[in-house]
């Protein structure tokens, strides 16, 4: 049986070029006692790929070169040998790289439940994004009812979920995402009370008519020149979740918020929040996800594009905002 | 009886020069039935007076063209009119701004104990810049026994009594001063673990020497480069106090902290303080310090220069650095 895998062979400056991965083929090893084989069925595509690309102290390691690209996955088990943590037939998800099949002796891999959801949200709400909004917006935000929440990034895997989870705890949430679709899509399917197109429209205007007595908490994804305009906005005590940066992974220089100095006019905090912290809680957050999923009152989207072969373009539509929601390689 | 005051008459650009302000003389007014009259004997100056010279939103209203500019004092009741909250004799503290002479309600200011210190001490590790010292480190870096403590701005009127409770709680202290006689007065008189001279040593490497596990908590009044540098060594659950950005006052664009993700990476904090939400435990907080001050533990600095007309070349020594402890100036 041959199977396909996506190794990282340079590091990327700036935005990562197309050579940075090389994709093998090779005849797929037999299976140590212990291990078991898993069909990847859908492969994440995040923001933090862009981080684990570099050679620098993170919250993981730097994906080695000639290492299999890491990435959240979804697969089914399709062979087992001896004693293993699954059985043949299980679907699990886990950090499967990018790669058709993944050998493992099933660390770091979960089983699934399909009757919870359609596969692709055990990588989208039900996995790593999902977990991220949950545990960022509730525990990070710590938010109240009533409060006013911004969110950036608000049509892509976290934000939505994030901006979701507000509303449904009593909020009033104001989306920031780049032009007409996604905001719509914010305001129409996802009930937000705001959203702002930043590609198009002034973002200070948009914030002050949004959010007229101004944000308690504001949940960043981006970074950069949004980051720096939410900040003037913060009402007293409010709390800023800094979650991401995608407009800043692939500068050189990172541009920091010099606006920062409104934490303290406002007595506000801003804290970095990593969701791996909080695995020992993942499957209370999954149960909340799911119910609210089945009760309709949190939508999940996902784009989609097939065959590992397309890694490469569906990767950039990270950085050019080219997806709605959740975006996952089907292999 | 004369009087001098000095008026605020225009708002800087950049730093500050010396014809914004005007020093006016003119006769005492009669005291009307409720006010007293105080004889200022110690202005204090703080890097926040810059901030209050911009007319621009902030935790209190900017000093208005054509008042007093503000500022706080230490001062003796010469004269009272009817019943006022002081009587004649009393020394008190408040917001006398920086004028020879205060009439008032007696609203904002507060009786003072001289048996406690000597007067100027009142408006140092008494005064405002102790009470910032104490909650900023105590109650939003929420020290424990054991931290590693950076502090910039170390020699300062905040930064030294930072250090000190940080000392006196079991803490490890580090502070960043400009020249080596700071260093010198961190490391032999006030008992800091390490000093680094951002003038002449390099930052990066100084921090490495002394914190070589990162550092818990790292208290700012400094901002820009020194704080770019500190956010690279934080320890995970680290926590940033934003106290002040003496750098940054007098520029036209602020320059944020481009390694804030480090927060994230982290799970770090940043949090902005204001030491006006404290005054509820002001009383208790200068008993403390009163009481270390007696025993020989907290060391206090003054640095005073004399007569109203110094104003101005006081002022600037905030910004050059040319002073040690809390700057002060006698009337």
């Amino acid at each position: 049986m041959i199977t396909k895998k996506l190794l990282l062979t340079k590091r990327p400056q700036g935005l990562p070029t197309k050579d940075c991965w090389k994709l093998e083929e090779e005849a797929l090893p037999k299976l140590n006692p212990g291990q078991v084989l898993i069909q990847q069925h859908y492969i994440s595509l995040d923001p933090a790929m862009r981080g684990w690309m570099n050679d620098s102290r993170s919250y993981i390691p730097p994906v080695a070169l000639g290492e299999v690209m890491r990435a959240g996955s979804v697969g089914q088990v399709i062979e087992v040998n001896g004693k293993t943590p699954f059985q043949e037939g299980d679907y699990v998800t886990g950090w499967g790289g990018v790669q058709t099949h993944c050998i493992t002796n099933g660390e770091g891999f979960y089983p699934i439940n399909p009757k919870w959801a359609d596969l692709p949200h055990f990588i989208g709400s039900l996995g790593m994004p999902g977990m991220t909004a949950y545990f960022g917006i509730l525990q990070v935000g710590e938010i109240q009812e009533g409060d006013t929440v911004l969110v950036s990034g608000a049509a892509g895997a976290v934000g939505s979920v994030v901006g979701q989870i507000a509303k449904i705890k009593g909020c009033k949430v104001v989306g920031i995402a780049g032009g007409p679709d996604k905001c719509t899509y914010l305001m129409k399917e996802l009930g937000f009370d705001g959203a702002i197109d930043y590609k198009s429209e002034n973002l200070k205007s948009g914030i002050k008519k949004y959010c007229p007595k101004g944000i308690d908490v504001y949940f960043d994804n981006v970074g950069g020149d949004i980051l720096d305009t939410a900040l003037i906005f913060l009402r007293k005590k409010a709390r800023v979740v800094i979650c991401g940066a995608i407009s800043q992974y692939n500068e050189q220089n990172y541009q920091g918020p010099k606006n920062y100095l409104s934490l303290l006019v406002n007595r506000a905090s801003m804290r970095g929040m990593v969701v791996l912290d909080y695995a020992a809680q993942y499957r209370e957050a999954m149960q909340h996800i799911a119910q609210w999923m089945a009760e309709g009152k949190l939508k999940s989207k996902v784009t989609i594009y097939e065959g590992i072969e397309e890694f490469y373009p569906t990767f950039l539509r990270l950085f050019n905002g080219d997806k709605l929601g959740k975006l996952i390689l089907k292999l």
